[in-house]
């Protein structure tokens, strides 16, 4: 069992987006600090942040100070750069660990691990050439989905195919990144859990929530996912075996495909998760708060749920109608300060609470 | 009706403390940004805001440059010197406005203005001298409270009475400051009413809270309090003529005690207040919020309690056990971040959802 980290420490958190916003606000409610490193200007996690370093991933110079200036380093998404993690690694402790990220930064590892450790994913099969592409079409079939390997979030790289013919275009559209092909999933709903594990080796789960996507990007979560409890539980047994498996430290988000046929692991990410934004106004303690006492070596919150919640995501030029969804009885808004507006940018959610 | 402040404006808050810290926090959900004027060094807030001005109420260059960098100005402690307020006024508009803050900032001419539009306070007359306080004592009576007019807060500036004979030692304890002789209300219990008013003029109250002190500083907040609903909506009815009367926008805290012959108004401070931190986690959006809300221009949000909570302040070496607070079931801990931990300071409180 690690030390909790003292009142004051700082917690060094990679990217400066959303995510990292809402951990540092829930940093400051334990009384501990925050050092945001972003490569972007103006990030919206800088507007309450004691500290922010604009700097590239391969700014040596800037990840060495960043790294000496913090007693712990977290991340708020997975592509951070190997070289950069190797060199940030020797400075302070990375919580969740090298092996997480690595496994989740590749999709044909992530498919393989949770495999290895028992648990069902959708048929896969690897594509670095046309060849390869019209062999993993035989085994896993069509429709299916040709994703990249590494980089993908939100529907980006990704080419859909319908039959064995649409398949020179999907490789080409993929530009010769190395990628796997996914086979469909016949699923009733998808839900994910949000799970945390501590130094101590304690596990906390959320409740699962019900995704709903539109276009490729998360629209809603709703809990209670209108799921039994024995589909509930054997979600956040799944969850709990990827933490312990991966001798985790910090708040996971585990998406996963009901079928009848029991549950299907989708995607697996090393960080607080969208799909989790609902425990903000659902629990005592939320998701970001979770992560930050993981990694800050404190011991977990209560994850259980004081009411029921339906988040939803403000995605592009929904932003504009934040004032009036916050008029309405039980809504708590929640935006992120982005300094523009783009079509399927994530600017806000708003949490109603039913 | 104003125009509610566009995404990314900039709030300047006076006062850096745990106040200004949590409303800092508050702003960043509405994707506004905040600008804090403190002059002591290292302010909690700090810790969650994107500017921080370190400087003294007389420093006028500081002054001026904040109230230029800022799109409205409000405050965390009610004792701005009117110097500073009246510089700032010329650069940004100050919300709550400078009426309800001068007020406020003088216990005589709180009491005067509340006993003015109806409101029922403790007896109390004016003390400037030792032939006043004598004169006081025969219309106030004993036992009875001295307290300087200005710049008292949790018991300090007070010198207690228990007969006519005190009257030259609590006269000399408060060095010549003018004063104020107030009776003692024998109540069953205090109360608090947490009101905001928007630009609009529109009022949302939250539900009564019951408070106890120890050593004259807030040690518990309970909602619901344990008073009949009558007595409940005679305290929002108070609050809503207070926030009425002077035209207020912003969140006000009014005290109240509950005696068999009604309600007494204790006192009021124009700004979020220590017995409404219990919103944070039984609200969909708590008293900070609402106040940013109201200062910005933005509509109010839904003030009804969706959980029962309990609100505990760790107060000096208390903070100390927050860790063990942090595991219980349904709490949640806000610690303020503060350097240096002192016998009687308040360094963070707890909610514990019940």
């Amino acid at each position: 069992m690690t030390e909790p980290l003292a009142p004051g420490a700082i917690i060094g958190i990679l990217g400066g987006g959303q995510l990292g916003r809402m951990l540092s606000v829930a940093a400051s409610r334990l009384g501990l600090r925050c050092h945001i490193f972003e490569p972007g200007a103006a990030p919206p996690a800088g507007h309450v942040a004691e500290f922010v370093t604009t700097a590239s991933y391969d700014d040596e110079n800037a990840l060495r100070s960043f790294g000496e200036s913090v007693d712990v380093i977290t991340y708020e998404f997975e592509n951070v750069p190997t070289s950069a993690l190797d060199l940030l690694e020797s400075l302070a402790p990375i919580r969740p660990g090298r092996n997480a990220l690595a496994t989740s930064q590749d999709r044909l590892d992530e498919k393989t691990y949770l495999r290895s450790i028992g648990l069902e994913v959708a048929p896969f099969a690897t594509v670095d050439s046309l060849d390869d592409l019209q062999r993993a079409i035989e085994s896993v079939g069509t429709p299916s989905i040709l994703k990249t390997r590494r980089f993908g979030y939100d529907g980006k790289g990704q080419a859909r195919l319908t039959s064995a013919g649409d398949a020179q275009e999907a490789f080409d559209s993929l530009a010769g990144a190395p990628a796997v092909l996914e086979g469909f999933v016949d699923f009733d709903l998808e839900i994910s859990v949000i799970a945390a594990r501590s130094t101590a080796g304690d596990i906390a789960c959320f409740d699962p929530g019900h995704n709903v996507h539109v276009d490729g990007i998360l629209s809603t979560t709703t809990v209670p996912a209108p799921v039994d409890d024995t589909v509930a539980q054997a979600a956040i047994a799944a969850a709990t075996a990827i933490l312990d498996a991966l001798d985790y430290v910090g708040v996971l988000g585990v998406e996963l495909f009901v079928t009848t046929d029991g549950l299907v692991v989708n995607e697996i990410a090393p960080r607080v998760h969208n799909s989790g934004h609902w425990t903000q106004n659902g629990c005592a303690v939320d998701q970001f708060e979770q992560h930050i006492r993981a990694v800050a070596g404190w011991p977990l919150g209560d994850p259980s749920r004081h009411d029921d919640v339906v988040m939803t995501n403000l995605i592009g030029e929904d932003i504009d109608s934040i004032a009036g969804f916050a008029q309405e009885p039980g809504v708590a808004v929640h935006a992120y300060g982005k300094a523009e507006t783009k079509p399927g940018r994530k600017m806000g959610h708003i949490n109603r609470i039913v």
